[in-house]
């Protein structure tokens, strides 16, 4: 995160009326379009300048370097999420199904962003609003009675699961290529050798069955059910 | 995986005396060594025939293109895995410690090579040893108690968690800049607005506590306890 105050941004010193002021607020908006329309590779601090008809020198008053610009992008995509939910006034719905979906929220913002998917999982996200996320989801666990620091450690494995989904459906070559090995692994353990792997023989169907969906939320509940179950103590 | 028979190769059309024959494994060999010296975007097709004074198209008869080839160096690399625990005349440590043993040598494995840890990430493993790996994970849940169907899909989430750390730590500028935004992270905890992310400031001591070896344990504790409690039917 920049240490600038979005309030009361530096001015800038171009002189034409017609080009609008620099803000923090205006490179992450060309960066959300380049990254729409070209890919996260593309958002680089040359091409964002080019976009705004600036040089690269003046974004680096808002942004540290690329990475950091696309930590912000990831920041601004979490907004709406943490904005919903966790609000004591709006329960309609069990504290488990809040958080559920407050996952799946963040999952599909992954799952629309493969390559933000991918930085996710290998920095560690600390803008406001991912923080906001982090809070949003231990109040559900307090709701839910989950202990303190089953709380705190199981915070980072329940959003450690759509990150890792989302990366594994965002291969350079994903839906073709992973279509076809799992084919090739669906083949494989239908006609598993029942002698060297009776296990995997015997479960083949359960092992191929649900989508993508299903098996999410199966494994959410049982995220939860063992956070749920885990000592309230730190082990050891 | 090609389908070529191990046992029975294609004849080498090369004349010389003094080359050894082209063997699959002579292939994978050839592909782990420079995996190890010079990282996996080195590992192709046209750099392999060169180590091996071969032409490319040579190796082709073994294995399908370079994607093919990284899932055999996986398999390769985690052979010694599978032959280790599940046999029934092996027995001192509890099944959940086996589990978990079995699941950290995986680990170490995708820790030891970040390149094929994202590979496996991104593509679904289907080679030979890989099937043993989740053979031997069934049979210890099995001897464990857990009902087949929680089972079945227990052992995606099994796996998907060491592959999806493994993938967390070897991010293109992995260490520094992991420690970096973890940092930054602690620092931001720490300095936590309380009234705004009341929880993530009550709960900073524990939000930060524990290594990597003490987290992994826990969690891998939290999903098998989540299996267990989970039903022993499919959902809906």
């Amino acid at each position: 995160m920049t240490s600038i105050d979005p309030a009361n941004p530096p001015r800038s010193r171009r002189e034409r009326p017609a080009k609008p002021a620099l803000t923090r607020q205006g490179i992450i908006d060309a960066a959300l379009a380049i990254l729409r329309d070209e890919g996260l590779n593309k958002v680089t601090m040359r091409r964002i300048s080019t976009a705004l008809d600036t040089g690269p020198a003046s974004l680096y008053v808002y942004v540290r370097d690329t990475e950091d610009l696309h930590a912000q992008i990831l920041d601004a995509l979490l907004g709406p999420l943490s904005a919903r939910p966790g609000a004591p006034d709006d329960q309609p719905h069990p504290w488990r199904d809040r958080l559920k979906a407050l996952l799946t929220g963040y999952r599909n913002v992954l799952f629309a962003h493969p390559e933000i998917a991918r930085m996710a999982l290998s920095t560690q996200p600390s803008g406001p609003n991912y923080m906001a996320l982090v809070e949003a989801l231990l109040a559900l666990l307090a709701e839910g009675g989950v202990a303190d620091h089953a709380a705190a450690w199981g915070v980072d494995l329940l959003l450690l699961y759509p990150t890792a989904i989302a990366v594994e459906h965002s291969g350079p070559k994903q839906a073709s290529r992973k279509a076809q090995d799992f084919s090739a692994l669906a083949a494989k353990v239908l006609a598993i050798d029942a002698m060297r792997f009776p296990h995997v023989a015997r479960l083949s169907a359960d092992l191929m069955s649900g989508d993508g969906a299903a098996r999410s939320d199966w494994a959410l509940d049982v995220l939860l059910d063992g956070i749920l179950a885990a000592p309230s103590r730190a082990p050891r």
